[in-house]
């Protein structure tokens, strides 16, 4: 299959993102109030999600935690579906992210956790879905119906109404910051970025690790996501960390790594290191973002957003998603209909 | 490099896993008691890990919620090393695993806690090391010197470490059946694991998905970081959820799935329904343990230990570090020392 460039729902997608984070963030910042309310004498929040949502709740769980000084960790839903234990959750602010709110495993790990004591909030684009029914407070994305089946702009919105959600938390963010963002994600898309030389250098390769730290995790762990399910590519997910106990003897000349940063922030030092790390092993690392300071000693960079590292991780998914949809389509690949699967995954 | 069989450390190291294990529990067992009384009155876990010691850490997370109703999650120590935030973590036990005791990411991550009001426990192989004068208790682990860097025996004394822990968390466990690892390990390496006809078949593979649920999601993860580490493969460890979100897309005739499972519990059936979905989609499935039930729908099968559900993990991961010390071999790689990678690893 050859599909022309740009005539895909996902590529149509990408480019929906700033009016849909507009429409996400008109809908949701004047409701932050709710969260503090929600989450008044609680100590710590504990996400709940699988893939995609998944990733998102791991940006949530880093912008909680070094932002909104609370403790923000990941749930693991079969200790709710399958092994049916009964938690201590008193003091938990319980978030269940689904793009579709129709996830039956996140529904009941929800309905779970709130029995289990903890207060609730559904993060999903499915108005009127069984996750909002669920949920004290509903935090419905204005993403509008995706066609894709790799998740772009119900992706981003996920991260924005966290952000609003931090915001509620207290943290010490500033909401106009946030508003920019559309507009950040409006002028790269406008400007253009050029992934066709790394489309043609991955265009044959096995494998590639996706690395990033901190904040910008969330977008890496995203972006292996995307080269999987839509490229077929094994692509593996790696915190900077958890590269260097193990993994990075993967690397090669046949195994590039893509590395992902903001342009500033307490990780960046690390992550320039690492790229450094990888070429040294005889690697390709391809930047995304991370400033002139990645741009040095990367193979090849596709330039981020301008904005705080708060925020970076909204923008840096962008030339990983337009990277993903051309490289799905150099291989044959109809990145809109991947085999396998379908827009609304059942796992119980 | 054509090395003979049986000739690496790391073989050695497979086979030393009883003993190591007979010592540990020794050492530890009557110590139980201790870890009742650093955690009374509080609520939940914490681990605070990274490689194999966080592949361990899942061990601990799932067995401590599943059995002793605890909320147990991972830590992110980059919130304590690079975003320097103070959280309260008053109620928890942070529980730091480090096979040498001296990763400075962890030792800072676990004195960071203490700071932030969390009890402290260290499970380490590192007798008088850095985390176990920061820690309020020490379980030192007795593996013994581990030669080749990719850990096998520490491994698996740590997850006997966090079984001691939950057993003194209170959960519904039979220390008896604990005691009986050793034996039923040796029974398994005496009989003999034949790993060459999946060494054959995977030899010339460029990727494998790795995927377990639950408690065996541990030892999933920790065979995908040793085929990662010392056979450069592209192993990547997914839960049976998470692979059904997305990455089930990349298994086809060129790349198979390695499911691992215990012989029992809540999660079996929906495991053998993985290597089922594997299959039906054209690749191979390589089962290891899930008794009769995932035997039938495998390619190949290696049996798994006969232990309870809590315990499998254990036995679980040794077919698999046969295996990767096999496969090391065979495509002629020192598995004692991969490339890039030394015994202990530094992450600021």
């Amino acid at each position: 299959m050859n599909l022309a460039p740009d005539s895909t729902a996902m590529r149509a997608e990408i480019s929906e993102q700033p009016a849909a984070l507009r429409a996400t963030l008109d809908a949701l910042l004047p409701r932050s109030g709710e969260i503090g309310r929600l989450a008044a004498g609680l100590h710590q929040v504990l996400l709940i999600a699988r893939g995609t949502s998944d990733n998102a709740a791991v940006y949530g769980s880093y912008l909680v935690q070094a932002h909104a000084g609370m403790l923000a960790t990941l749930a693991s839903p079969s200790i709710a579906t399958c092994y049916r234990r009964r938690l201590d959750l008193s003091g938990v602010l319980a978030v269940a992210l689904s793009q579709s709110g129709r996830t039956e495993e996140i529904v009941d790990t929800l309905a779970w956790a709130a029995e289990c004591g903890a207060r609730t909030l559904a993060i999903t684009n499915g108005a009127g879905s069984p996750l909002t029914a669920v949920a004290e407070l509903a935090f419905v994305t204005e993403a509008g119906p995706e066609r894709a089946v790799p998740a772009t702009k119900t992706f981003t919105t996920q991260l924005a109404a966290l952000a609003v959600m931090a915001i509620g938390l207290g943290a010490d963010l500033d909401a106009g910051e946030l508003r920019g963002v559309p507009d950040e994600i409006d002028r790269m898309l406008a400007e253009g970025i050029d992934v066709e030389p790394i489309v043609t250098e991955l265009a044959g390769a096995a494998g590639v690790v996706v690395s990033g730290r901190g904040l910008a995790y969330s977008a890496a762990l995203e972006l292996a996501l995307k080269l999987k399910e839509a490229c077929y590519l094994h692509a593996m997910g790696l915190s900077y960390a958890d590269l260097l106990h193990g993994p990075m003897a993967v690397v090669d000349a046949q195994t590039p790594a893509i590395i992902v940063a903001a342009d500033s922030g307490p990780v960046l030092a690390g992550t320039v290191d690492l790229a450094r790390r990888v070429r040294a092993a005889g690697a390709q690392a391809y930047g995304i973002g991370g400033g002139p300071g990645l741009a040095q000693v990367s193979s090849r960079v596709l330039a981020g957003p301008r904005l705080p590292e708060w925020l970076a991780p909204l923008g840096l998914i962008v030339p990983g998603q337009l990277l993903t949809e051309a490289l799905a389509r150099r291989r044959g690949i109809d990145p809109d209909n991947p085999r396998g699967l379908s827009k609304v995954t059942q796992t119980a």
